[in-house]
């Protein structure tokens, strides 16, 4: 029974709940998560009101998810937590591609794409390629990798974002690297977009005054037997929200060149007009331990 | 831009972001949820397949809540959160009534009863009778007083969570202390029962090995002119789960005998069978700040 006007008596009784917990690795999380919470509360002093605001707007946030929106992932986002768990697990060989948050808008499967397919399936954007090579962190080449690529279009929208307005599958793409590792697509020139503020994240923001952008980037998932997948994104070189990305995912090693190429003879092989922009970066992937 | 392997970068950034928040108690709230969140994240190494199993467990908690559930607060009272923030601000003058927490079932409006109405509409239960005063902290009865009473039926369920099956409004009453300051009802003597298990909150009670009971108690919310309200409960002495309550609410303070009392004249001016159940115990409000 309860006691304490410190609240510590409720914090050991709640610990204490979770020692016959058979998974220790649950058990270890669900402590932590419990005495960090305790300490939010103790220290803040949070009210009764404030803690009855916070029920409404968790709520409310998961009552915001649905098949295409996933609304606690862009909250995890918002503040800072998804790319803090990317970035604990980051150590990665040198040289190899880094990791960045997935974003809440990969919940649909790729359509499976042949390599120097275009992504843009309404063609509004300006043009470009992407091309590079899935290799493993000492250089070998990767043959099989498979790339998973989704963006938005060039209006900033996803298209589960978009049903009936965007065709299914716009933006994505399933590739599979040929036998040098290689892989290349067209697409539109990514934009910066602001994350979706309808919902109770955007109030957030809005509480907060922070703008709701993330600088033009396109997602990738690169996978390959033997190696560690990356999710990572490319971002657009001189983008204006890259000091100030909503969901802090910029890492300088991800900023890529979309640049001007001038070359007829590759614009032929690509099957874009000349000159295009071309994005040209490698996914270089760790051996799996 | 991210380059750091330990995250602190990062969460310097998301704590950053919130420096504009007009607000300054938000401001506060929000920086401190982010160094606990980060800081649990990074202590566990929180993997990526744990945080999408939170994200999926926090969208189901918010997706089962509706209008008479509300599964946030549930997942919150078995943490033990709940409890805490009622303790931290549970200051009271010596000989005030303790609070408790509010829980997830004051949902509807009390219907307004009669002192002395019966609060049990089926009438399974052991009859008895609750009865006592609204006082000052110094003694002063205070006349008028609003007390708010809810509580389960015999069986364990909340009108909210049985409708067509209790009538609504089934085990509660908003009462009007009469000129002395008394208030005195009729219901039946509560039973201990188990939080809902058939959602989220169920299934991390499972997990970790709890059992999801709470002994007998009944709800109260008292208040008066000039006084700070109590969020309480009165808890049936004697009851098995005292000391193992779900979600940690149990004060020694608010333990009452519900005494058998054989007192036929009494019996009869409360409208009961003699012998009857009897709790007695008065609410003492602090006078507001």
């Amino acid at each position: 029974m309860t006691t304490d006007a410190t609240g510590t008596g409720v914090t050991e009784q709640a610990v204490a709940s979770l020692r016959a917990t058979p998974d220790p690795r649950l058990r270890e999380l669900l402590t932590a998560l419990v005495r960090h919470l305790h300490d939010f509360a103790r220290e803040t002093r949070l009210t009764q009101g404030e803690w009855e605001r916070a029920i409404a707007f968790l709520t409310a946030t998961g009552q915001t998810c649905t098949d295409t929106r996933q609304e606690f992932i862009l909250l995890s986002d918002v503040l800072g937590l998804s790319m803090l768990v990317e970035t604990v697990h980051g150590d990665r060989a040198p040289g190899a591609t880094e990791s960045t948050v997935l974003g809440p808008f990969h919940l649909t499967e790729s359509p499976v794409r042949e390599l120097g397919d275009d992504i843009d399936l309404v063609g509004g954007g300006e043009p470009c390629v992407v091309s590079g090579r899935v290799r493993s962190a000492d250089g070998t080449p990767l043959p099989g990798a498979v790339v998973d690529v989704w963006q938005a279009d060039d209006q900033g929208y996803y298209d589960v974002q978009q049903p009936g307005v965007q065709p299914a599958g716009n933006g994505r793409g399933l590739f599979t690297a040929d036998a040098e590792g290689r892989f290349w697509f067209r697409t539109c020139v990514p934009a910066p977009y602001p994350i979706p503020t309808d919902g109770p994240v955007g109030e957030l923001l809005r509480a907060t005054g922070r703008h709701p952008y993330r600088p033009a980037h396109i997602h990738f998932i690169a996978s390959a037997a033997g190696h560690a997948p990356v999710t990572t994104h490319i971002f657009v070189a001189g983008d204006d929200y890259l000091d100030s990305d909503a969901v802090f995912a910029v890492k300088e090693s991800l900023v890529q060149d979309f640049a001007e190429t001038d070359d007829p003879s590759l614009a032929r092989e690509f099957g874009v007009p000349n000159p295009f922009r071309h994005a040209r970066f490698d996914l270089v992937l760790e051996p799996a331990p």
